[in-house]
């Protein structure tokens, strides 16, 4: 978390704490939630956000009664509905999703493999969607994940077609390792993003888990930006990458015309008060 | 917004706010988002949230940097994927999404009707999940969704298994109209109720626009409680209920099932720093 220079609302009563701003310390709150951390009781939000008892206390009050954290029967807490409503405002979130969603159960039907629409956040991706095969396969692919770019498809693909700036702060910093296979060598990999970016498509195997091959493709917003990857996700013994790329590239292609505005519908639901 | 009794953070350069928490100001700019307001300039989410430029300037540069909220090209803000990815870890949100998924796709396969996955947020409905037909019906039902219990399936549903406080609060509210069958008149309403809670069923026409019919069942928790509903929307004109209700019920019983934990996949991606 990054904290503003011009802090002005530190309260006396923490000493101890980091200094954050009183915003940096609700954000704290929710940063104490993590896939690992699905449920918290009040002094383990308060440890993990660094915040004394009683301030933690107040802040989980607070966010409460807003909806944005939950209380079960046991008195642990988890993240509330309010931010899921939130969260669907996101241009870059559900709307993109909504947009995707048919034709990426297309993709899934006829593929049989587990399908993802990803967006870059930072150095990251962040799936938007991800529908997985009934077979599952051993790696957790799930909406609101962030994986590294260089082992994903939809990452290499928003990779290759970011600024150079950006690829080379990700080509400069160490290249984590999930399997044999992956490509963590930044010479290979910058190779790798240069015939991406030629061709429009990534082809990689065993990125995160051997037996995987995963095709993507860019999606472009309706004015052409690379705005989104999808990608298909296959057992390399089963992969015909030629025809994944063909069926992506289609989907790619009809969510970038969803994506155009002015198809709104008359009737709306009820705006949170 | 509810303001905690113990206030003690409020700042002193803004008298003419309603004194709110430094916590309900950052939750104050998150409230001026919603569906009709997806992107805000600095100065309509200062004045949609009632703060002063100055202090809504420092909390949307610190919601910015924490990926709560994003920037576009023109300066105008709206809901990052920061909450998204949060909102994934509500147990209510899309972790039951998740496992309700494939089931919910079947139905919707099956029925080629809109398909509903609801939970209740205090006296309203909101949705995990929302599955469009490809034929658009004229109501948006998106994930996010919130509305009134009364005049949807999964709302009737939720309503009829809740408990007696909470249905006398909702039946003593004016109950809103949204078409011409719409049910406004409580001792109908709690005639329906009884039935829905006997039957364990909601069979409803018209209540939002006039052909559509909704089927509605409710989502046990492996424990027995409902927790959630489903609903499949199709035209009256074509509608089964028998059939409808047969196929939900069988959603929801493997939907229940899938709720049993334990079984988590050993690879996770990378939890966010």
């Amino acid at each position: 978390m990054t904290v503003a220079p011009d802090v002005d609302t530190t309260t006396a009563q923490d000493p101890g704490e980091r200094r954050p701003t009183a915003a940096g310390k609700v954000l704290a709150v929710l940063d104490a939630f993590g896939p690992r951390h699905r449920t918290l009781s009040l002094s383990e939000i308060s440890r993990r956000a660094g915040l004394t008892l009683p301030t933690a206390h107040r802040l989980v009050r607070e966010l409460l009664s807003w909806g944005a954290l939950e209380r079960d029967g046991e008195g642990r807490y988890s993240v509330g509905l309010r931010l899921l409503e939130l969260s669907a405002l996101a241009p870059r979130g559900l709307e993109l999703r909504e947009a995707a969603f048919p034709y990426l159960q297309d993709l899934h039907q006829i593929t049989r493999g587990n399908v993802h629409l990803g967006v870059r956040d930072g150095v990251e991706v962040v799936y938007v969607e991800a529908i997985r095969a009934r077979v599952r396969n051993p790696v957790s692919s799930r909406t609101g994940d962030r994986w590294p770019m260089h082992v994903t498809g939809t990452g290499l693909v928003l990779l290759a077609f970011a600024d150079s700036q950006l690829q080379e702060q990700v080509l400069a910093a160490p290249l984590e390792r999930f399997s044999a296979l992956t490509v963590v060598d930044p010479t290979e990999l910058r190779r790798n993003l240069a015939q991406i970016r030629q061709t429009g498509v990534a082809v990689a195997r065993g990125q995160i888990t051997l037996p995987d091959m995963v095709v993507a493709v860019p999606v472009h917003s309706p004015r052409g930006e690379v705005i989104a990857a999808i990608s298909v996700v296959v057992e390399s013994a089963d992969a015909r990458p030629r025809e994944l790329t063909a069926l992506l590239t289609q989907a790619s292609r009809a969510i970038s015309r969803a994506l155009d505005p002015g198809r709104r519908l008359p009737l709306r639901p009820v705006p949170r008060q």
